[in-house]
């Protein structure tokens, strides 16, 4: 008799509780563990036991889940330090006591790297019988290895679909105006990419391209000129050539020495005014709601999410699967499909995938044919909603039962 | 022969353009007017006749304009002034050039203003053979004697919606945290109260209540005392008792001598966390996106717009129907349905019609059981969506063509 654990960490997504809906399901079908529990708040919660038993969960919850946005399960920022030896002994005495041979956990790649450390704690100190799984999840997509993560493509969908909707909102008067549309993207421009679905942006300004003024002030006065209209783009993380963050008035600090960016929108816009390029300029910060706008899921997005679950579940029936994490891996064929892999955590871990430089046209003019043939498949699709009294069913978060 | 013409103005939303599908579909159902021309930038447009031909619409361009956010006609700001003759004078010399009979123009209280005055003016210059329409549009749903505003629905269903998903991800961690969501509505709170729809909000703060500090903060911090967590729900209108924006220091003023509001979200984010009554406090403006979201249509909304648009073409046919708004009225039973009725243009006009301040709970509390029972049917259902290449399709603004 043994039992598995799974739990979220990082940010939410749209889709990150497909994951766990997917282990559940998979350990439904074969009831290779006794038990699936899900940990509250991350390791956090598991540090105080904190835990929820989902093995029985009815196949309408299941479906609910899968829909349900955030993360069900709580999440957590507290990173398990190596140094900080008294948390792996409390974590494995826990791990003792429920008799959980298989740990999953969701998340980025500080989740990535937790799932790195446990296995090497383990294997370093003889412990047997303890397998730690790695599933991908981040709205920002900048994961190694795996060819996308699960929530982008539903952030990727609700991007484009403002996009498009605010533009055509910002045409239906003849004056001149500027719109800018900040999103998400600390290290990697994807999300800020994605906008570009829509079909309509005239710039994009992402961390990986550095920020010339010049350029970019000569761009936004050629689109002015042209149709009295300049659509932009812009990512959270975007920095000029020596590597200052053009929002750089408003950066803070979170508790993973990452900085807290906000404010490159308002920045453009005062570059903008400031140089006279332009009389009227609007800023829509996408904020939060673009990692946990659930109504528009992307289907390819959700289905993968649910399958990943499943297939890291299945793999972790055997005995050496641990250290890994499963990642998606696009099929090299004319119809989009994937494959699911396992990767060692440990080279997920830490690194950021950068959007390619060579997919930004140059001057910022949007992106290429090969970004965009990467990207629409991740969008496509709806799924079937369940309503409940004219509103989406949603489960209520198991760390407030 | 006789043609009539159809104009958008004021701010978009996500079903104007129903309206419009509406009277093309019923002038397709008995050809009461020859050509139904649509004017481009509403009066602007007009004035310089820019006017497109909508007669002959395929019925699926019919239906993807139905579901087209923003105004796909293109809209306008350009307010007609009574002492301003010139451009009456041309206004009608282009009616009688085009031999346009009804003129519909769809739009808030300074378009509802604009067709009391065209008729006014008709009358009291013995011109005859011309009728003026109004058809009601706002999210800010704040025109007297229709029980609600095509618009406004959609807008509700979205600011709800976001409400809900937001609230399940600012949870998922354990930490102390404040949310503000701010919404549109510069002198009445209907868009700020739909949030309560969630079934989530803590606190909400609209222009009818006046705005207290004291009693806020002492709200805040219960909040913060139960849960550590506080969900606030603020209108861009919302002021203190001596009339004064919350948001005073961002405010500034359009051609309508409206003040142009944003920043009450930050406003209080300052008062709380000045205070000491939070340390962390996120805000998210919806910004234009709350009225132009058109992929959470509300089936009730776009289905009203539509109808009430074919309702305004088939009254119009009457010799005398002109100088009125198409209206909704509620109809007094427990199943929720409409009728439509017409109104005097001018009674409408230059109103503003408040979010009843007897359905806000004492201390910003939430909104009443009457205040839900009026809102609950207005976001109910979601039309089917007309997909083209996986995303959905809309027509090409016709200013655009």
């Amino acid at each position: 008799m043994s039992n598995c654990l799974v739990a979220q960490s990082g940010g939410p997504t749209a889709v990150i509780n497909a994951t766990v809906a997917g282990i559940v399901k998979a350990n439904q079908l074969d009831s290779y563990y006794d038990k699936v529990y899900g940990g509250l708040n991350g390791i956090e919660g598991i540090l105080q036991e904190r835990f929820v038993d989902l093995t029985d969960m009815s196949a309408m919850e299941n479906d609910i889940l899968r829909q349900t946005p955030a993360s069900a399960l709580g999440s957590c920022r507290y990173k398990l330090k190596r140094e900080n030896v008294a948390d792996f002994e409390k974590l494995f005495s826990i791990l003792e006591k429920y008799d959980i041979e298989t740990m999953f956990y969701t998340g980025g790649n500080d989740s990535m790297d937790t799932v790195a450390a446990l296995s090497q704690y383990a294997r370093e100190h003889n412990i047997e019988g303890h397998r730690f799984v790695g599933c991908p999840k981040t709205v920002d997509n900048d994961l190694m290895h795996t060819d996308h993560c699960p929530g982008f493509g539903s952030a990727a969908k609700f991007i484009s679909t403002v996009a498009l909707h605010t533009w055509l909102d910002y045409n239906v008067y003849t004056r001149q105006e500027v719109f800018i549309l900040e999103t998400m993207g600390r290290d990697a421009g994807w999300l800020a990419a994605s906008a570009c679905l829509s079909g309509i942006v005239d710039l994009v300004i992402l961390p990986e391209v550095a920020f010339e003024k010049e350029i970019f002030l000569a761009e936004v006065k050629r689109c002015i000129e042209e149709k009295n209209k300049c659509y932009i783009v812009v990512s959270e993380g975007c920095k000029y050539a020596d590597g200052t963050y053009v929002a750089a008035g408003e950066a803070k600090n979170d508790g993973f020495n990452h900085a807290i960016l906000g404010g490159a929108g308002n920045a453009l816009k005062n570059i903008i005014l400031e140089s006279g390029t332009a009389e009227r300029c609007k800023v829509q910060d996408l904020s939060t709601a673009q990692r946990c706008f659930a109504s528009g899921q992307s289907l390819t997005d959700v289905t993968e999410s649910f399958q990943l679950g499943m297939s890291a579940h299945m793999r972790s029936t055997d005995k050496e699967f641990t250290g890994k994490m499963v990642g998606l891996r696009r099929k090299d064929q004319e119809v989009y499909d994937v494959e699911y892999f396992a990767v060692d955590a440990d080279k997920v871990a830490n690194f950021v995938k950068a959007f390619p430089s060579e997919w930004v046209l140059p001057n910022y003019r949007g992106i290429s044919e090969d970004a965009y043939r990467y990207l629409r498949p991740l969008i496509v699709g709806s799924p079937v909603v369940i309503y409940e009294d004219g509103v989406p069913a949603y489960v209520r978060p198991y760390y407030m039962r």
